[in-house]
């Protein structure tokens, strides 16, 4: 099921649920999806009570049920003024994926500045609300000072102290003022005390709201580490918390298994060791469904500022005076971080070589420009999309990698430059285009404007007051007019339905846990910190790995 | 089995294991015992392998093994300048019990001033060794200043501070040092900040041991309450813990589940909620049996340490010249709280009435001489020791309770007054005799004297050279010299056998867990906070408490 040909077939899905309770019941439907497209089986409707089961084994199950899930990623690597990390990236990728299928709402960006970081945050306080699950994850260097947590920008000078940073018991506190169900912190980040820092930090009071959950990627004093190497790989937190992290238990009794499987691990012990901290009386779990609201306009604001965060320019076709049509396209590899690619449908049979070039990119996104039209995504900077994830993927394109959306100030505007020669003519002749293509992914929501310290409102003010949000039942609609949302969000059907494909004989709770699907060759790529498949929780192969490789997350 | 009389017959003792795993295999022998004897039976060798099990169904465990396990809990009531608490005394003897059970070797202590705080904890890190399983609980008045937790003495000033406290981190720095398989604290305590206190407290730099747990008895910034009743009853972290504590599960799974059980208790909702703190990597519990070390001297050191703490008076028999008879018996509440009763044993015919009355106490113990020479325990003061847990109970005795034992700076010294009357004469007659009793119970550690800060000798270098320990075979009758054990220790047979007293039916994992086998009739005593033993996941019973009748854990 896991790529677009599935779509095209018909599929036989079968789960078995070894021990069912009532939380299995309900209604069921199959979810075939990639980053372009998704497609519905009809429902299937599961009713389990006493009636049903035939011996008295069942039991009634309270599960946690969120109003929504929503998450912030953030991964920070290129610092200007400290060690450049390198597992950010795949860490940030990795968490996306999963916490997606766990119909998480994400937002996933790299590389922030204290602006951005903050204008991030802002907007992920705004998109929580009531009985909310709200996520927030940072890879990057970081401290703890005072029993305080401090994320590190970009940006951050190199004596940084707390007021170069963004404070996390900070954001808890405002995330308290949202209401949310379930709050969730996963710092894979040092937690060394700053000497720099000598200002106590004093964040609001906590509510005794009992719905908290820390995961440290490491204990205090200590650091956390990522492995050296030559490809893209995660580092330790996200490597034992990815084969976890959609187990449909407890959170706090997910962590605390995967601080077993860290234990485990040689190279770390005596350096890393997850930390859990909670203090989450009911039994929540990410897996837990997202019960479907009344057409609040609440709700609808999150779906749609989620939404605009993540549409993409519709691809486009241009047609040039020499008779040559190109196609434009484009693909999200973070929300921040997209791919555009051109590509020659038709040229006349007098042309004999042709090739359509992006140039005059805007200052403010970040292109390296000796890696941009590149005949590969891997040589134009883009590590973890694969062009099979595109449309047509068989196509021959031509990639620029575009990085840092969120310091767009105006709409994307660029030039294709098409290079073309005729079979009777040696020179090469330019024709050029220019398009504007509006503001893709997360520049939309302009993260590089300061805004409001502390926005206590309710989420819907704000988004419908600068989106002027339709009405939810025209949402859909209103979508298409600006673009093809890129991700894999189910808009319909959302509370009652299990996206899954098909049971795995290795996890007993499999039901509620789909399957990695986004990027199968990605994540099916041999990685060493991964057990293997069939043996989900047997030891880590430690000895791909030697501890003098590991760069450390420099905290100072 | 839970009284002496189980002594004299045959019990038939029946354990069934519904999933039976490798960490079942051993020696069983069962244990009956009170306050003052104990018998084991004879020994049944358990082997468990793929060959014994008939299906294929038994997986392999990977248990955790302690070469010891050690407690320190501390209960602070009486507190001179601050709010004085209820529930410390039940609460420290409740989780006495039950750690006992759990083979723990256990100090109780109550109402501690900063000195003999101090002393106590200095002890306890004198006892711990690699892989010995460290305890610490606190109840009483708390802060946290800065992401550390400070316990506060009795004698502490009204605007205490951290130098009036003990910090618990530091302790943990120590504990650390003593390579100890487990590190948990339970601190059943305030958490808000002490304003008072702008000293910023740096402990030692924490080593990634993977091996802490914290359980704190509400979160950070919030209350921890007791519910003020007439009666001795618990306070709320305890009412919680007590049922979950001896469950044969990591320490983390079991403190989360009494999370969750907190979690359905109406009157402490947005109060007060347990927070779990740990990097425990490895699948340790407080069920964890004992391994067998060798003989060495660090763990006869141990063992003679602990159980120097908790030697009782030997009864005795004193011959009055009028004839009369009169027995001097002990027994002790806590390490540092005993009671001594007196019985006529035997009187002449002519002497018609009679009693044996204790006076002319040191100073330096804790006497209220309105309440000595009582009828009963509880008119004593003693509220939690029972005369059914006495040798012949029905014996008519007058008893005194003497409390703060750890302040005797001599042996214990005191008259017997015996006062009786001829029948043939109206006036009363006198008669005395002065009895020295030596150190009891916890006052033979000296725990008023300061001691090094910092002790960082093994633990077999104190107490070798304070005690003269004569070698391990000998060590039972060298303890047989001084006095008899209060306790329930196993001094024998520790790492393999397993007390229990019968299987109960709520509880599938009882096979090593034993039920409570000390003063059953307290602990059956309907408690309002514990929910009935035949439903013992059902809700809390909270409709028997107002929160207006609770008085909090005054912090400042």
């Amino acid at each position: 099921f896991q790529s677009l040909n599935a779509l095209c077939g018909v599929c036989f899905v079968s789960v078995q649920i070894p021990c069912v309770t009532t939380a299995h019941r309900g209604e069921y439907t199959c979810k075939v999806f990639n980053l372009y497209h998704e497609v519905w089986s009809s429902t299937a409707t599961v009713t389990i009570g006493p009636s049903s089961v035939t011996d008295a084994s069942w039991v009634e199950v309270d599960r946690g049920l969120a109003t929504d899930k929503v998450a912030l990623l953030i991964g920070n690597m290129n610092y200007i003024y400290h060690t450049q990390l390198c597992a950010p990236i795949s860490d940030v990728h990795e968490l996306t994926n999963l916490l997606r299928q766990l119909d998480f709402k994400v937002v996933s960006l790299l590389d922030l500045n204290w602006q951005e970081m903050h204008s991030a945050v802002t907007e992920f306080l705004l998109l929580l609300d009531k009985g909310v699950y709200g996520l927030l994850y940072f890879a990057g260097h970081g401290y703890e000072n005072y029993g305080n947590s401090f994320m590190v920008p970009i940006d951050a000078p190199v004596s940084y102290t707390s007021e170069h940073c963004l404070c996390v018991q900070n954001i808890l506190t405002k995330m308290q003022e949202k209401k949310t169900g379930l709050n969730v912190f996963l710092l894979d980040m040092c937690r060394k005390r700053n000497p720099h820092d000598d200002v106590i930090v004093q964040p609001g009071l906590l509510k005794v709201t009992a719905n908290i959950v820390f995961g440290y990627a490491t204990c205090v004093d200590a650091e956390a580490y990522e492995v050296k190497r030559e490809d893209v790989s995660n580092g330790i937190f996200i490597s034992f918390l990815k084969r976890r992290v959609c187990e449909d238990e407890k959170v706090t009794v997910m962590l605390d298994r995967v601080a077993e499987d860290m234990g485990r691990c040689v190279i770390t012990r005596g350096r890393q060791a997850l930390e859990l901290r909670s203090n989450l009386s009911e039994r929540r779990s990410l897996t837990d469904r997202i019960q479907v609201s009344q057409c609040s306009a609440s709700s609808s604001a999150r779906n749609l500022q989620w939404a605009i965060a993540h549409v993409l320019p519709e691809s486009r076709y241009l047609q040039f005076d020499c008779g040559v049509k190109v196609q434009l396209g484009f693909a999200a590899e973070f929300s921040n971080v997209m791919v555009i690619y051109t590509r020659i449908l038709d040229k006349p049979d007098e042309i004999v070589s042709c090739s359509a070039q992006l140039t005059d990119f805007p200052e403010d996104v970040d292109i390296d420009l000796k890696k941009s039209n590149q005949e590969s995504l891997l040589e134009a900077g883009c590590l973890l999309l694969i062009k099979e994830e595109l449309p047509s993927p068989e196509a021959h394109s031509l990639y620029t990698h575009i990085r840092s959306l969120q310091r767009l100030k105006r709409e994307l505007t660029f030039t294709i430059c098409l290079h073309y020669t005729y079979s009777n003519m040696d020179e090469e002749v330019q024709e050029r285009q220019q398009v504007t293509v509006g503001k893709p992914l997360v520049s939309k929501l302009n993260l590089h404007e300061p805004r409001a310290a502390h926005v206590s409102s309710a989420s819907s003010s704000f988004s419908l007051d600068s989106f002027n949000v339709p009405g939810c039942s025209s949402f859909g609609e209103d979508l298409s007019l600006t673009g093809t949302a890129s991700n894999t969000w189910s808009h319909h059907a959302q509370s009652a339905s299990v996206s899954f494909t098909g049971g795995s004989p290795t996890s007993p709770r499999s039901a509620n846990v789909p399957e990695e699907t986004d990027s199968p060759e990605i994540l099916d790529n041999p990685r060493p910190l991964v057990a293997s498949k069939s043996l989900p929780h047997s030891k880590v192969n430690d000895s791909n790995y030697k501890f003098s490789d590991m760069y450390n997350f420099h905290s100072y």
